[in-house]
């Protein structure tokens, strides 16, 4: 049953030689020796396409072949493993198809990617008993795909929360550590290149919802289904909200959530949430990302690292290339599964359960005319069949100057169609004296 | 170059069912059906040995044979892997080489057995060509072997630096949170069960170093070198300390440490440390444990789970299991060697450092005579080579009633040795009115 290692090098091809592809080629270099002796063997960079030559020849020196074209590094002879570094969701597909169809294994960091086609490309990578591996698709230096697909492999996963989206996180932290609104935040995390010029992709929370939507994938060997992810951004988010869940002992966090619920459906959410100021996740600040993961064995376990960066992703994707390295040879059932699971490929069966059903612990913050009106509001809610577990009014501290009374509500766990309707018949309610803001408050314990 | 997937069952003996093994079995059980489907075939235990066989006929039922030798399940003719749940480090290393010698896998959590004999069961397992692996042996709930040595291979390691012991975590949280002396927090770690009732392992921190003389050996991929670890435990921590600690702006936690220095060698080190309270770390509260890694590509990423438990011990061992399942049948360079490296086994030249080349910031307490000693107690340790970047007066709120004035010293980063002369040597300084405390300040972002 024993086959003679595989002594000569893996061979790379790459596309793209940008941020990811120039970390990825430099780690490679700078750790060669260390990372032949984890591997059992070299790992070589053979070719790679780019579409500036003069500035790739600048990155990768002399003795690594370069093209313009991405279908010839796809498709190369003398290549064993394809890293896709270029980025976007169109031609890169094509290439990995290409790809996988020519028996090569395929290493991607583009959670875009994954996110939108992962179906069809998991499908074509099983099909050709190929890897196709993303471990830096999601929160690039934390192994956390290993974790979950490999790590925790004992278990049910129940849930997955994280802040998965770095440029979100930056801002948040700023509004609370400085009291800025949100433009203001988002203008400092330009300024120091937190956020992209069109920041639209990251504090609209469809990053976040890429990442969440392997998270999910992987914990539950599910199809990937960002299509039907409920996705919510930080742009309407209030530095008031802030203050006021401040108050009550929570922290403001753009989460990504995947929960499977008893009846078998999952919650695919992306969306501002309160997490307990205590709770360790409420202290994964600034660009950091860290990501809690609840089995039925272990327990909640957490993990935390940066969710960017060049030698970051690059980490993760050699990490990607040692595992094929070693297992290059073996058969696909020897190798770990893409989702997780050789029985099934992916369970079509489960499905996302639509926002009307989601079920957590609400905050609300109600503008009312006056302080006295808290009494009426507590017993409205309680009336329309909302679990409110603490209702207070907001403080001097947590308002604006010349800002009107707010009577904050943290309600237990409820069916956020029934938080929805409440929500919009509070607003002809006569003590209310503007639109009422409602956030989730994510169960982190349970 | 494909060989045929193995389908039939792994078939699994263990020694041992109690708390381990016990939760062991019952995971494999309720998780079976999952399980399988990611390891693309059964893992079945087929054999246990207990000492006590009726107790045990309890725990596993029918179907599975029972023996009260432990050596009949290491060298059973049915068995593929055989998981070591028992415990100790003089029989269990007999049955581990006995296992191994006859061909068979071997999985542990015995992170005693593994820090004082591991040099010799490492060697065992590769001249026989079989896994010895021991997700189980740190951290149980977090899977930080495998990060350490999967995850983040294509770093360079830098550092570990991890709280890795949960019952002086208990009560270091206890002692900070409520006020409490050690002898008071520890007496409460017992009566709510989490700590022994003989708790010398924990508290004078020999399972913290045990640990960190595996995340090192991984980390580096240096021998097990265990008997040159610099162990100091929490028994003489002063509750004083915490408070003086808190008004400069850290907390105190049992940290294992493994940093590798420029001149190659390897601090090897447990120590109660202070933390910025400003740090994730310092937010690892209660029984929970916490390892940092600092990469050279991915930088710092942090882990963080329970650190005991049945069925989170049992999450590690299945993990190694359903390793084992897929990876039966391979050779030994396509399965993860088991300290990171295929080639060379163990680097033996890496040495641990004495103490006194041990590179740390400090903190130190000066009992005075009176407050206006603070300048004299500086400039003295200026004149030491000590390099003092901080210098306070212990506040009313950080003393116990009764206390004398305290000096309170921040270092900048130096060499134990200067460090031990100065705190020798100040002893005898007139305006010293007692014992001076010294603690290091880990330096954990660089």
């Amino acid at each position: 049953m024993t086959m003679p290692a595989a002594t000569r090098p893996l061979r790379v091809g790459m596309i793209g030689i940008g941020t990811v592809g120039a970390g990825t080629f430099r780690v490679l270099a700078r750790n060669q020796a260390t990372i032949a002796g984890r591997a059992g063997r070299g790992i070589e960079v053979v070719v790679v396409a780019a579409r500036n030559l003069a500035r790739a020849a600048g990155v990768v020196g002399t003795g690594v072949a370069l093209t313009n074209d991405p279908m010839q590094v796809a498709t190369h002879p003398e290549v064993d493993v394809v890293v896709e570094a270029a980025g976007g969701t169109g031609p890169a597909r094509e290439w990995l198809l290409a790809a996988m169809a020519a028996g090569k294994h395929v290493v991607t960091a583009n959670k875009a990617l994954l996110a939108v086609h992962g179906n069809e490309l998991f499908a074509a990578a099983r099909a050709h008993g190929v890897a196709l591996a993303y471990e830096g698709a999601v929160a690039v230096s934390i192994p956390i795909i290993k974790a979950l697909r490999e790590g925790l492999t004992a278990n049910r996963i129940e849930w997955v929360a994280g802040i998965i989206n770095g440029t979100t996180n930056f801002i948040l932290t700023k509004m609370r550590d400085e009291g800025l609104g949100f433009a203001e935040a988002l203008a400092q995390a330009q300024a120091l290149g937190y956020a992209e010029a069109d920041p639209a992709f990251d504090i609209e929370g469809v990053d976040a919802a890429h990442k969440v939507t392997l998270l999910a994938a992987n914990a539950f060997g599910m199809p990937v289904r960002f299509a039907d992810a409920q996705v919510e951004g930080i742009t309407a988010l209030q530095g008031l909200d802030v203050a006021c869940a401040e108050q009550l002992g929570y922290r403001i966090k753009l989460l990504g959530v995947a929960r499977k619920r008893d009846n078998g459906g999952v919650e695919l959410r992306v969306q501002p949430a309160l997490v307990p100021a205590t709770h360790l996740l409420a202290h994964v600040n600034g660009s950091m990302n860290g990501i809690l993961v609840k089995g039925d064995a272990a327990g909640v376990t957490m993990y935390y690292g940066a969710g960017a960066g060049s030698e970051q992703t690059a980490s993760a994707v050699i990490a990607d290339l040692v595992d094929v390295a070693r297992l290059d040879g073996t058969n696909a059932a020897q190798r770990v599964p893409h989702l997780g699971f050789h029985a099934h490929a992916v369970d079509d069966t489960i499905a996302v359960l639509p926002r009307a059903a989601v079920h957590t612990r609400h905050y609300l913050r109600v503008p009312v005319h006056a302080a006295q009106d808290i009494e009426a509001v507590g017993a409205w809610l309680a009336a329309q069949q909302v679990p409110v577990a603490q209702v207070a009014l907001a403080t001097d501290k947590a308002l604006p100057p010349g800002s009107g009374p707010q009577v904050l509500v943290l309600t237990d766990a409820v069916a956020q169609a029934t938080v929805d309707l409440a929500v919009h018949a509070l607003a002809a309610h006569k003590a209310v004296a503007g639109p009422v803001t409602s956030l989730r408050v994510e169960m982190l314990d349970s």
